[in-house]
């Protein structure tokens, strides 16, 4: 067999960054836990009609197939790989909604899927985490409000650059254009949301060809989206815009309400901005998005919002609110520019060192002391001279190794970083705090 | 949209079982890194060709096709999804030799997938926890003894049956039949491999029949699978079988090491059993097969050995052994006969009270207080009556409710289980150890 290659848009990291990958995780689900979110897991695959529900994404859809399909047994065919998570949940919800309590929070870390073309934080296969709160017919807009605050506790804890959460309300755009009077206000919303990427002139040209906006209108589109502000001043500045509508009022109060929330619960966090739409038909309150300040070239690495129409069954409505943060994407950046490193890229904290061949057993006794009280602990491969063995640990970045002593006499322990080396009994020696697993630090 | 209806062979759990998946993953990766074993994850799809290189399980493979396929770019074309753990290691070893150390241990607990006919304890997506130790050329024996202690380790903290480990050596075996004069000796395990499906009589047929047994011949391999002990007497049995030859001896000697060493280290884990054989070619020495005692009906929950040929390159070997723990498997059954519960199926401890929506922000520093010091807390969802807002908690098994004072008046915190209500201090109170997370408890 020739050396394999790497599969473009598939990342795989090495055990030093899986380490840190899986510290972030625990970090993520510990903050989601101490907030009530319950955790989930859906199956990796979805009947298709359920994936192209939401029309734009079916292009990046992994379809499966077995390779000895059998005709005798159809049932998993027509099965494709889940592209996000929220399409899961909400399917999950209606399948379980009877014994499900709701409001129902819950979040979910997984894998998903999609065939898109990769380049710099676009992978094919990606790690998502996300929370969502669904309610029974109608959802508290409190929630709106609630999540960011989660989503920032969760990243205050990891050593990486801030974050910037970039919120709006879609009945406050909605809102305006109809109080403004154009046709379309969800046409125009997907007009907007290309704000960034082909600039006001165009935007005001499709606000004009593809909508039939006047010059006014148009230009009064590209005002609001250009308000921009850390508390509630935007609440003004969209006001003397001279529009009026009540879903505007309603959507204005709500983002207010996030805001000043945010600025209580987590100074510097949100700001709204008035141009930011997200190009699913299926949010219906706040939007989010948010950038790791710095590195705003990647795009939002934690996105959502507010949707009450994703589950229904007959008369039932399960309105929701979710985020989901980019595992995938923020680390991709973060250890492409090595910005999160690990002490070690072995868990080990301890190499026993093997006098002997015959000496296995008693070697194994020590490491098994040593992980007794949380120490990690591995016994030399083989008995090879002593600076071999050291070698060995510190080729790994191993800072201990241990010496058994000979019959009747102590064993000791050398930090081989420093050569210092002590008398030691396994059940008794600590090492101190920061050597005992690898650390996770920022640049 | 109506209900949507589980996929066969899919499982998902309810929140509280994911709550107890959990706890086992972190249990079982806990265990492997005290042992050392590095954390890691490959890409959820191998190329083809590489899946299809062991030929028994090609028709188990689940293939991707883009819905969008596109021609100008077949990067992800010919993928199919992995199917164990084993496969992709071996790949990945071969990818990063470069940059890996050897000997190189890691564990790896992902989802895997084959398009299985579902039964119980068999599914087609399915969570395994594996453990590896590979080296550069050759590998020690003493790997050999050292995996199934770190799975026994791994399993003691779990509150779940006990297991049993069923090993046995493919030298032993493969030198028995040599010695024997079988022309055939990898044929003769396959064979043997089948005796609890089919019975020694069918066996005994076969090796005559396929393999030009001799009668003599026959019940030999039979006498020699009937063989089993919990200690090294079971080599005593064999040598009394009157068959020698070299490779049975170095066989004999391995799995004497390795039942001798788990009698010190774990008693009870290891029984020496000579009809265990794997069906899979690319086993080369010690092979493990794992029961649940009590519910042996769903077979191994936990296989693998040595295997010195799975992964080279040129004229270089990666030889190693592992150990595969069939998380799925294992707790599908358990699940099914509740023998594995959890507490409460929210992370949730104290629920704070609303008294009116006005204090919300008010209720919602009570919180964070609270979960700034590892208590996990949410505010209740509506300013409803009290008893409405116990029921919320009580319904999710969560314990305590929390009533916030009128201004300038003390707290209070409620255990809604037996009533006691006391006053408290957001900034001290504490919950009994218990009652702070969800406990998971066995039978």
């Amino acid at each position: 067999m020739t050396r394999p290659n790497p599969i473009s848009g598939f990342p795989e990291w090495a055990p030093a960054q899986r380490m840190i990958e899986q510290r972030v995780i625990d970090r993520l689900r510990e903050t989601f836990e101490l907030h009530g979110f319950a955790p989930l897991e859906t199956r990796a695959v979805e009947p298709m009609d359920q994936l192209l529900r939401k029309g734009e994404t079916s292009k990046e859809v992994y379809v499966l197939r077995r390779l000895q399909a059998d005709a005798e047994d159809p049932s998993d065919s027509g099965l494709g790989l889940h592209f996000d998570l929220t399409v899961p949940f909400a399917r999950y919800v209606l399948e379980h909604a009877g014994k499900l309590q709701f409001p129902f929070r819950r979040y979910q870390i997984q894998k998903c899927w999609r065939g898109e073309r990769p380049q710099e934080g676009r992978y094919r296969e990606f790690l998502q985490a996300d929370i969502d709160i669904v309610d029974r017919d109608a959802l508290c807009p409190h929630y709106e409000v609630e999540l960011p605050l989660v989503i920032a506790d969760a990243f205050a804890g990891l050593p990486i650059p801030p974050i910037r959460m970039h919120v709006n309300n879609r009945k406050l755009s909605q809102g305006f254009y109809q109080g403004l009077g154009l046709a379309g206000p969800m046409a125009a919303i997907r007009v907007v949301d290309k704000l960034d990427k082909i600039g006001p002139a165009a935007v005001a040209d499709q606000l004009r060809d593809a909508l039939g906006a006047s010059e006014e209108q148009a230009k009064a589109c590209l005002a609001l989206a250009e308000i921009r502000a850390s508390d509630a001043s935007f609440a003004d500045a969209v006001r003397a815009l001279g529009v009026s509508d009540p879903l505007l009022d309603e959507g204005l109060a709500e983002l207010v309400a996030v805001v000043e929330a945010a600025a209580e619960h987590a100074p510097g966090l949100v700001v709204a901005d008035l141009k930011i739409a997200r190009g699913l038909d299926y949010y219906t309150g706040t939007v989010y998005e948010t950038v790791l300040v710095g590195h705003e070239s990647i795009g939002s690495v934690c996105s959502g919002g507010r949707y009450d129409n994703l589950a229904s069954a007959g008369d039932v409505r399960y309105p929701g609110v979710g985020l989901s943060i980019g595992v995938s994407r923020l680390l991709g950046r973060l250890f492409g520019r090595d910005l999160l490193t690990v002490s070690r890229p072995s868990p080990t904290c301890v190499v026993v060192a093997l006098p002997d061949e015959g000496d296995r057993v008693r070697c194994m006794r020590v490491a098994a002391a040593l992980r007794g009280r949380g120490i990690p602990a591995e016994v030399a491969p083989a008995a090879a001279k002593y600076g071999k063995q050291i070698r060995f640990a510190d080729r790994r970045g191993i800072p201990y190794v241990w010496f058994p002593g000979p019959e009747g006499e102590p064993d000791a322990v050398k930090d081989i970083r420093s050569g210092e080396q002590v008398e030691a009994d396994a059940a008794t020696w600590q090492p101190p705090a920061e050597d005992r697993r690898p650390r996770i630090a920022g640049a």
